[in-house]
């Protein structure tokens, strides 16, 4: 008997390495594909092997395929670089970046022409909010402002500001942190979005650097208020995408490699999901008694779905 | 029938205007005030009338007086000075600021002599730290230093840091927030203290600026981690000024503007409490059904326990 099939202690069915017929029914059931990049697409700066031939293949299927990022320091089309950079054919509408669910989020609410956004964050959630035409304040242009402290001193912000976006920020400073207080405290109605909460963000693959979970939490600690997410793993995405595409949860499969984001995400939203081998979660990890997160299937890398593109010699 | 007198409708006493006897009942009990400052004291740069007397008649019972702040900008020798400045006869001794705390939570814990401490914060976290002998690194020094990405960059951080210390810091940036998670992170069981997690602090009087809150809202998004808070309203403070003077809670009297912080904090810290109206809660609030926090005794200002000081004639 294979570890698979082994009915888990606790009633619910393990999780099942992808067999060709559960490749077959994925691919018969789900539209649109939704990847999580590093550890699915590439690791570090390297693409993972078969990957590039898997995407042709679902594309030629007539497949969308969205993939996610929660970076929200450039705009689709700025992360497109990384992609074709790494000789992927992948077109910036294929790009869901959080700088973008930004941008998506504000037009969705129908977000007053006369309003302004306050950034916290750098060039990618500006190009995302020109695109959909919001006027915005801040963003690197705060990122040298320094509060020299007079007696009776008073920092005055917009009025106008009827949305503060947070989004990673190399240069986070005392100015720009009291400037979005300011604006959410003081301008009434004003919103609170947070591109994502990520406790950790990959500058560089030397070492974990602290993500925009810093940035929102600054926020959050001076203005007691939580924040509206819109990048992963956040509701808005899956509605936004869906809506776009027209198309049913149930058609739509999220594909990652990790257990706590990226399948969670994807079952809490009422999608297909699929875990990939190919990142952080080992396989160990997947079946331990002590992880209640369980993936519709598994598969190696992504390129194990190559086998169902066509029948197999018995 | 005074409106002080009414039974509230939920059958908890409501609070009283301290009466002539409940006052000469609160000094014979109580051996130390916990004062503070702003709104008891002092309100913005002025003394409030009649208040330098009554600490002399306090001290001239023979009342410990301890003045409290959640400033971890100075030390309480810098803090000294906002005291003096206003015509206070107060010492270096009886100000009780979260710069200090930090450092008195460190030695409580005897806090090893070979680790150091990475300061988020200003000049007095680090005077107070030299104070009791505890090694340093970070704070100002690291106020103008930039994270330049490179490919493959790495920060070095310290392995001897067994503790972050984040207090208000004017000069926040992304390379303290990095340094900050990894030692955090990375160095096994290394503590996260903060100095307060306020929302607000008052850099001038023109405004409400953002507080510790952000600073350690940033700490807590990048690690995960909730910090030990030593400042107000921690319990470690307590504790702290109780052994250092030998006293029982019951004899200890905390004397605040506001419920939710400084009356609550006395409450469930089992002191006796004093709210004063000189400052940011009005006899209205106070007295309203919606607020359940209820002190021993509310006056004007400190300046009512003055006539306690001898009999009154009949």
């Amino acid at each position: 008997m294979s570890v698979t099939a082994q009915a888990a202690g606790n009633g619910a069915t393990r999780p099942q390495r992808a067999s060709l017929e559960d490749k077959k029914s994925m691919l018969d059931k789900v539209d649109c594909f939704i990847f999580d990049c590093d550890g699915v697409i590439w690791r570090g700066d390297s693409v993972i092997e078969g990957v590039p031939e898997t995407l042709d293949m679902l594309r030629a299927m007539g497949k969308q395929l969205i993939f996610v990022t929660n970076n929200s320091t450039k705009s689709r089309a700025g992360y497109l670089k990384k992609f074709t950079g790494l000789g992927l054919n992948v077109e910036a509408a294929e790009i869901y970046s959080s700088s973008y669910a930004a941008a998506a989020y504000l037009e969705s609410i129908q977000f007053a022409k006369e309003k302004k956004v306050y950034v916290v964050g750098e060039v990618g959630i500006q190009e995302e909010l020109d695109l959909k035409g919001i006027s915005h304040i801040g963003g690197p242009a705060d990122g040298d402002k320094k509060v020299e402290l007079t007696p009776g001193m008073l920092l005055e912000h917009d009025h106008d500001v009827g949305a503060v976006v947070v989004g990673f920020d190399r240069n986070i400073n005392y100015y720009k942190i009291q400037m979005a207080t300011l604006c959410i405290r003081e301008n009434p109605g004003c919103l609170f979005i947070a591109t994502n909460t990520d406790a950790v963000t990959h500058l560089t693959d030397a070492q974990e650097w602290a993500g925009n979970g810093s940035m929102v939490g600054a926020i959050k600690g001076s203005t007691k208020r939580e924040p509206i997410v819109v990048g992963k793993p956040a509701e808005f995405m899956l509605e936004n995408i869906a809506t776009q595409f027209g198309l049913q949860r149930s058609q739509i499969c999220m594909v990652g490699d990790r257990l706590d984001t990226d399948i969670l995400f994807g079952k809490n939203g009422g999608l297909a999901t699929i875990l990939c081998l190919s990142g952080v979660t080992t396989e160990e990890q997947l079946l331990s008694p002590d992880n209640s997160i369980h993936p519709d299937c598994y598969m190696d890398s992504l390129a194990a779905l190559l086998e169902a593109k066509q029948p197999v010699a018995a």
